[in-house]
């Protein structure tokens, strides 16, 4: 039975969801055969199977695993003969504190640079609901966010200064060779090359080189989706 | 030849430097034995043989080292056979992550909080060098920073988010047990132990638990020097 990870589309192709795009890369890390199933943010019937509304959602043989760091673990834990995504129990437990610094923290003082962005990408149909949701929990409009843009660049260019320490000590978060913190924060950035121009480092940010290194990694994965270059 | 320690020291024995807390918990976790010296801001003849400024300094035998991070690398690498303080070069790699975020981030949002309480345990002749220092990188006086608290007391709170969250998900930082990541981690907080009676968390803050268990460690290392208990 094919393994299917269903992940989140916006309209012309767009792959935008950062969680999905750790589950893509750790799925690539792994050698690990899927098929994508796009899924709409209106589309959540498509995964009501799964007994919750959010993607990456993954069937692996018999299994059901929403949830992407649940799905992190599940493969490395069923591919043990496959390259590690952790590497043991201490890494495990410290790649979970790279996930929830990138949930609570890059992630958010990433969002409201891109958010107006993110809604052009998505299907009409979508746009209402995106609208909604996100200007209940911003409590203003897109547009407004849009405007204080400058403010919220400046403000993750200050979250992103341990990620800026760390790759001019060492090559990859995980050290000598990249591992699941690696796309977990990569899969921020991904986030944003798929739906926005915005330029959110300058050219001689140590974390550009690191990008690089991973958007050419699995044959260019992360290139084999509509992006902006930037 | 006995491994010297040369820390940070205050008036009255107090010793609040997060980087020593750092190295003391690291070399009880490896079961090594140490004398402490102890060095004030301006006594830095002390620790001129190392060819630098900064405390803390470890010499071990022939070796002398600067940095807590490089004396971390020192040890782990030095008594293999003892506890490890990462566990492989994985968890090195993040747990450098941690050190960085801890560094950049967490220190950077606690220090205007417990800064002009810092200066009260200074000796007199100490005191001076500290404000014109630190007036110096803030633009402002020490008492324009206290007056202020209340705003970086909620910088604090959300810089700790990620922290906050792992610790509902985990017992500690690097997973089942306590490694140097959560040394360094709790070195910020015993920084402001030993100077303020300020609070920096909420009573039911999942920070808490993690705080008291890293105290009662090593037969209550943490609380082998004058501190407060908040």
């Amino acid at each position: 039975m094919a393994r299917i990870l269903y992940e989140l589309a916006g309209r012309e192709g767009r792959r935008f969801s950062p969680y999905c795009w750790r589950t893509r890369l750790a799925l690539a890390h792994k050698g690990v055969d899927v098929v994508y199933e796009p899924c709409r943010f209106t589309e959540k019937e498509k995964i009501a199977f799964s007994g919750q509304e959010r993607v990456p959602v993954l069937t692996d043989g018999s299994k059901t695993i929403a949830d992407s760091w649940a799905i992190a673990c599940h493969l490395e834990d069923t591919y043990r003969d496959r390259a590690p995504l952790f590497g043991g129990p201490t890494s495990r437990g410290l790649t979970r504190f790279v996930n929830d610094w990138t949930d609570t923290r890059l992630q958010s003082a990433m969002a409201p640079c891109i958010i107006l962005d993110i809604l052009h990408w998505l299907e009409p149909e979508d746009q209402g609901y995106f609208r909604r949701t996100r200007e209940l929990r911003y409590g203003c409009t897109l547009e407004q966010l849009q405007a204080d843009r400058s403010s919220y660049l400046a403000e993750l260019s200050r979250v992103l200064a341990p990620l800026r320490r760390l790759l001019r000590e060492q090559p990859w978060i995980s050290g000598a060779g990249p591992a699941y913190g690696d796309y977990i924060v990569f899969g921020a950035f991904q986030w944003a090359r798929c739906v926005s121009e915005v330029g959110l480092l300058e050219d001689d940010d140590p974390i550009r080189p690191w990008l690089d290194r991973i958007v050419k990694r699995f044959d260019g994965l992360a290139d084999s989706v509509p992006h902006f270059d930037g």
